[in-house]
Parts: structure tokens; sequence; C-alpha cells
């Protein structure tokens, strides 16, 4: 089969490999209908991740169909079509037990982490990926959902939802400034909804993406490159700050504005993966009754998502700035690390 | 009237000063009968806190009669026996109708931080004190309990269980780590027994302070200065790390230990006041669903604290250390100003 392969820092290329089979009883074999790619594949380019191996086929998301499971998968059969799950959870552990589906211990590439496709173990930009622990780790795609828009339920959905509105603690009423109206930004903007917040201010550096943020439930957007967009937030609340930060792009300079806007007694909630460690003012924090969170997702929400977007009450079409054909994902890499300039937000990968 | 009066970094001393007289319809004269010394007064001490002005009259904490009140006082009589909290708060801005007390927006002193006396206002430790927001700042005394005892709710009990036991969202069956068992640890370690942990465990760099927690409910005692430190709290637990790490000192090296130690979607909570900024490893911590509070007393829980008190379910006498009359005041901070030494944790001043 052919598939994107991680050859070392700054290489990709889209090569033949052998197919996948079933390894362990638990395990399915998926054949791909759509992927799409993460701006964790691209920190995973840049030499980020330092636990991704060459060789490694990278990919954490996609829809397809069950070609062949293992003997003890009795609730997903040959033939269903699936959503994968960035997680893979074994469903019996401790901390899966728990619904802390992140942090699964079994021993699948490694223990403590759920995030192992495309990272750990082979992943899903490939005509075909091997899921292990199938059952609690493979969503049945829902009817009448295209399968580019289910594919948005691997990953960011959950993630915005999860680590941003709901570790945010997002209530009705409140005021919450999302920074990084990227993907998973959007993600917590167009989640936000469900919570009744009396606004949602988008806060990016690029003036595109603030007007497109609105498109996803956003009731304000602020440039971050003004001067006074601090003051601009305030003038939005009460003068005492937001109630919800959420970080959503990854840098020291986004944690900083976090901590510069919430109000005594917020909520911080960090969704950007981070390269370094950050300065936390714990000198004048320490009053401030922050409660500050970080996450990879569990996706334990996942299925209530499924079942909004079938009900059309969540735009997932939303995200889908540019589509492929699979074996052109070396053109769609490059659209999709060059999104400043492209305008891209999630860029579909069609077997 | 006597009082301790800050005379700039460095200098207290205790002094002839005008007793304090009805200023607003909400205020009430308290005559104090027992007092003590705070952690956070050491600090004003050293210029720590320089929103504290020269001529400043010391102490957040004690007990007293009421000698005086304000016209629109109904719910406090003069003669009632009363708690002074730490926190005034003025029960009707935005943030005290949502119990965040900490934060009242009144402008007596300041707006926006509860905790004014013996900061922004004159202080507990004096023989006369004025208290704001009499009705919502006072708690009675219960009957049978030790004014020595009761002065342990002004302040470091419900900090010890509210910014220490519940930010952190201790459990039952939960391990919690309590990093300091100065008087404020101890204060969550005595009060996290309500929340049925599985294991406490103290740790201090000095071993008699950890020895001692054990009498405050600790079922395990760490010395920080053993190099395998780290080990002895992970056997403990099930190798992954704490569910609670409580921060009970205030420097960088202690915030450091509870970010080594607390397991993934576990909780830190701080309690230490910080005199400076800390390094927070995002690019480790952003996928470890950590819960991270920081907090100011809110005092909402004083009323249940008071009540496990006077039911004997609270042992307050235990924090008491040494006793002094308050006019030698001078003596007690010296005492508790060399803690280690002295084993100090809290000096109680009696008029």
């Amino acid at each position: 089969m052919k598939a994107l392969v991680y050859q070392g820092p700054g290489s990709i290329a889209w090569q033949e490999k052998p197919a996948p089979g079933i390894q362990k009883p638990t395990d399915a074999i998926v054949k791909i209908e759509t992927t799409t790619i993460c701006g964790t594949d691209l920190h995973i380019l840049k030499g980020d991740v330092p636990t991704v191996e060459s060789g490694r086929i990278l990919g954490h998301e996609g829809v397809g169909v069950v070609t062949e499971v293992g003997e003890a998968v009795t609730e997903i059969s040959v033939g269903d079509r699936v959503i994968v799950s960035c997680i893979s959870a074994c469903g019996k552990c401790s901390y899966c037990l728990e619904g802390v589906y992140s942090h699964c211990l079994a021993d699948e590439g490694a223990s403590g982490i759920g995030w192992i496709l495309g990272h750990l173990i082979d992943g899903t930009q490939a005509e075909y990926v091997r899921v292990p622990f199938a059952e609690t780790s493979l969503h049945q795609a829902p009817e009448g959902v295209a399968a580019e828009e289910a594919a948005m339920i691997s990953d960011i959905l959950p993630t915005g939802h999860e680590i941003g509105i709901r570790y945010g603690a997002v209530e009705p009423g409140d005021v919450i400034a999302v920074i990084g109206a990227g993907p998973v930004g959007l993600a917590a903007i167009t989640t936000a909804s469900l919570y009744g917040p009396s606004r949602v201010v988008a806060i990016d550096i690029d003036a595109n993406r603030v007007e497109q943020a609105k498109r996803f439930g956003a009731s304000d957007g602020i440039v971050s490159s003004d001067s006074d967009w601090k003051e601009q937030v305030l003038a939005l609340t009460d003068g005492l700050g937001v109630d919800v930060a959420i970080e959503a792009v990854g840098v020291p300079a986004t944690w900083d504005m976090c901590l510069a806007i919430v109000r005594p007694g917020g909520h911080v909630a960090n969704v950007g993966v981070h390269g370094k460690p950050v300065s936390f003012p714990l000198e004048t924090a320490w009053i401030q009754n922050l409660t500050i969170t970080t996450g990879l997702v569990n996706t334990d929400t996942s299925r209530m998502l499924i079942k909004l977007l079938a009900q059309g009450r969540l735009d997932a079409g939303g995200f889908i700035s540019h589509r492929f054909s699979l074996e052109d994902i070396m053109s769609a890499y490059d659209t999709f690390g060059r999104a400043a300039e492209t305008k891209a937000l999630k860029v579909i990968l069609t077997a």
C-alpha cells in the first residue's frame, strides 16, 4: 500500500509500505476513505516530537471502512463505516475506567499515553491502518454525514470542546476569549455555543482568521497586533477580564496574553501544543484565584458530538478549506504548512 | 490604645495609636481578646508586600468582643464575642454575590481584594480594631471553644481547606501530598480528612515538622532533603504520582516539586504566597491533563468549619505552639520569625 512516511526532521515521503494486518485479537484494519493533516503533524515534521521515529506512517484522524477485525472484536464488523479516534484506549486500565482515555496505560506503543496513532505506531495517512482496541477506539460514522465532516470528530472537535470549553468550565453568561483562531481554536469557538456564553471573543494576529471566526460563532473579534488589544478585550467585559481564556496557539506570548486578560476567579484552559516552558507569575497570580488546565483530548465527548453532528447542530463542514486526493498528500502538506498564506484550515485527503 | 505598627521594611513597633471609631454605618468596633501572627505578616515585615504603607497596624486574625456597631448593623450586637475574618466582604458586589469574597469590589481600602485588614486598613494586632462590613466579615464565636482556638478560623483553617483541599478537588481514596508542613500546610492536612483520602503525605525539609504533621492526620511523612524523596512519594502511589499536590511554602523549588510528583490528570493547588515567577514546563505539561489552582481564601467555608470546631472534630488547639500577652507582641514576632529554631507554629497573643 501507499503511505505518508516520516523520514526524520524536515522530511516526509509518499511511498510503498507493507499493508497492516491484525496483530492482536482486539485490532481492526480500516481502509481509509478520508484523512486530514493536524497541526501536530507539522510539529512532528519540524522534529519537535522526538518520540516519533523515522519510518513512522503519520496521521491520527480519518474515516474509513473496516476490512478485518480481530477475534475478540464483536461490536465492530467488517464493512462498518467508522471514525478513527486520535486516542486509542484499551477501555480497561485504571485511567480508561475513569474516562481519562488520554492516559491509557495499555502497552500498545507506550504506556501512559492514548495518542499512539501516527506517533508511536503507524497512523492514518495511508491506504490502510491497524487500529488497536478497535471497540473502544472507533466510532460508527453517522448516517447522512459526509466522511470529510465526520473526520472532524477524530480530533479537533473533541479537543476544542473538552480541553478548551469543558476544562475551561464555560458556564452560561460567561465571556470567553479564544486566543488563536486556527482549527482547534475554531473548534472551541463552535462548541462554546453549547454552553450559552454571553460573548465569545476570537483573538488572532491574522485579521482574516478573526473575521472567519465569526462564521463559527464568535460574537467579537480582536486583532492581537493592535496595540490596544487588551483594552479592547476588557471593554467587552465589566473591565475586570474574561471568565475563561483559551490558549490555542502554543507559544509563550499567547500564554502571557491569557494571563493578562483573565479575571480574578477565572479560568485559563491551555489547548496549544507547546515547545518550551512559560513563565507563570505566581507572585501576582497566587492571590488571583485562577484555575489553569492543560490536556490531551480524552474523546469521552466524541459520541455526544457525533449526535449533534448528525442533527446538523455542528458545522463541521466549515472547517474544510482544501481538498486533495490521498495520493497528492505531499501537496496537501505544502498547502497546510503555509496556512497563513493559503488560508488553509483543514485539508481533506480522499482515497 | 496600643498597637503593632509597621514602620517600613524591617521595622515594627508596639506603640500608642488613636483608638478606632465607627466610620461607616456597616462598621463594628471589636476589642481584641486574642490575636496571632501570620506568615504573611513576616512577608510584610520583610518589605515583600509594597501595598502596606508605613504606619499601618498589622494583623488580620483574632477574636474579641464587639464594643460598638454602625447604625446599619443588625445581626451583630455590642457584647457579642466574634471571630474576625481575614476577608472583609461587602456581601453585595458581583464577586460577593457569587461567593468569591476574596475579590470583593467594595471601595474599602481597595477595590478587588477582600484582604484589607492589616494590609490596606488597620488590623487586629491592637487593642481595638474597626471591622468594615461587620455583618458579613465577623462570625459569632462558638460557645465552649477557647478564643485561641476560634482564632484559627480567621485565616489558616479556611485557607488550608478552601485553597488546598477544595481547590485541589480532593476526593475519597485520593493520595494527596502537602509540601510544606507549616501552619497552613497543617491546616490542609487536618481538613483533608473530611474528604476521605487514602493517604495524606506530609513533605517538608524539616524532619521535626514532618513528624509533627502526623499529629494533624498525615498518614506518611517524607523529608525533602532525602535524595530519593520523589521515589518515596511515588512508592506511596501506584508509581504514577499523587492525585493532588498542595504547595504550602511559596518558593519556586516547592512549586517544581509539586509538578514532579503529580500524576497525569492530577491537581496542583498552590496555597503558598510567592515572591517571584515560577517556570511552568508547558512543553511537557500540555499533555498531562493537569489542573492548577491559586487563590486567596474566600472564607465561604468558615461557618462550616466553626460548626466542626464546636463539635470537637477539628483540633485547632494543636496549631498553638507559643503564648504571649498582647503587649509582648515584639517577642512573639521574634519567636515566630525564627520558627525553624523555636519550632513555632501559631503564636497566640492574649490581651
